[in-house]
């Protein structure tokens, strides 16, 4: 049984399961994995808490992978890759293992591409600064290049907006915003790869033409979680 | 927090919790719904025990109803029709309350289509047969038109290759072969309207063009439930 501690975003939890059913091979409903979400969207804001400026997240995580635990899962995931700043804390409270998006997502990186030396990477600003996502890349032989100051402050901004109720037209404007920033750390930064390091951004950015290999992390955890589950993913 | 009892399908339970969080006001996370969901495909299936083939789904559903409740969970609801074919077994055990999608949809058609008088109603076998739906329609003053038993037959089938994986070609004929059963209710058994009694049917049919009101009883449980968590729907 896969438990997933979401709803943060709810949008990426969504996502998440999607990709899950979707990358599960199924004919009939008994086919697919049973699967536990505790979606709480009350979690406190992850990166407000990484910049110093708010509440724990850490006690309801906790609470909720004891939810989790009580409702029958035996491992977690949780697609937040901002919460994973937090996840020695979590693992050392959780009373069932709890699978590592950062690790997944290096690890997967490297597999699918072995050739690769140096990937930009767009994340939340809790994420970039606590280098929580920079050690498993740095840790797979990989040189990570993140977006200039003010670029980041616009790739936040865009993270808190796809949080919202977004129209086709802002969706598009989001798109065409994040891929300036992508393609110049290609550009300008050596980048041969851009890792779209937090669930939300492959929400509007998964399909964008950028060039060079993007890696979706709510996809290869979807994919990780089904082979921790003991099934082959489709 | 809302419980959804789910995985009955899988599909089904995405797409109502894609239409939770569509139809819950919010600009952030924290302004969304908290909620749990135990999506657990090894349900037996509902139309095979209804029509006196197969194993009761009850025991396992009533175990999912308890584990939502030590999750959290204030009430549930659950996004499969054929299911509420043992909603009174259900509520007996269940220590928190069930929505029922059945009251649900037969008063928001009610609501929203106060002249109505003759509805179809395409759903499983075993919702049909079991009267399960026809009782709180009629119960809404709606006299209720089904498929002929050949027509059920190939609504069945769709809805059982609905859960399997679907090419775009594969779904396009699905929908065109159950909008001609449901044209036919209209054309010939004076139905104005069409109820998709199953949670599958929205997932091809939801917006097809019979030229007659369609609701969608997924899109409906979703919003009972918003308003059920003391939110009301955008």
């Amino acid at each position: 049984v896969i438990g997933v501690l979401g709803g943060m975003g709810p949008e990426a939890t969504l996502s998440f399961y999607a990709k899950l059913l979707a990358n599960t091979p199924a004919v009939r409903d008994q086919d697919h994995l049973r699967v536990v979400i505790d979606s709480n969207p009350k979690v406190p804001d992850r990166t407000a808490a990484l910049v110093g400026a708010g509440e724990s997240p850490v006690p309801m995580m906790a609470a909720g992978l004891e939810a989790l635990a009580r409702a029958g899962a035996d491992f977690a995931v949780i697609p937040c890759v901002s919460a994973h700043a937090f996840l020695a804390e979590l693992r050392a409270r959780s009373p069932i293992p709890v699978l590592s998006i950062l690790e997944v997502a290096a690890e997967g990186v490297r597999r699918r591409e072995p050739s690769l030396r140096t990937v930009g990477l767009l994340a939340t600003t809790g994420t970039v600064r606590s280098g929580a996502f920079q050690a498993p890349l740095a840790a797979a032989g990989l040189e990570v290049r993140v977006p200039a100051p003010a670029e980041q402050e616009r790739v936040m901004a865009a993270i808190y907006s796809i949080k919202g109720t977004l129209g086709r037209a802002e969706r598009q404007a989001l798109r065409d915003a994040l891929a300036v920033i992508a393609r110049r750390l290609v550009a300008q930064e050596g980048a041969e790869a851009i890792v779209l390091g937090c669930t939300e951004l492959p929400l509007v950015l998964a399909d964008a033409e950028l060039g060079v290999p993007v890696f979706d992390v709510v996809l290869m955890l979807a994919r990780a979680a089904i082979v921790a589950a003991g099934r082959e993913p489709s």
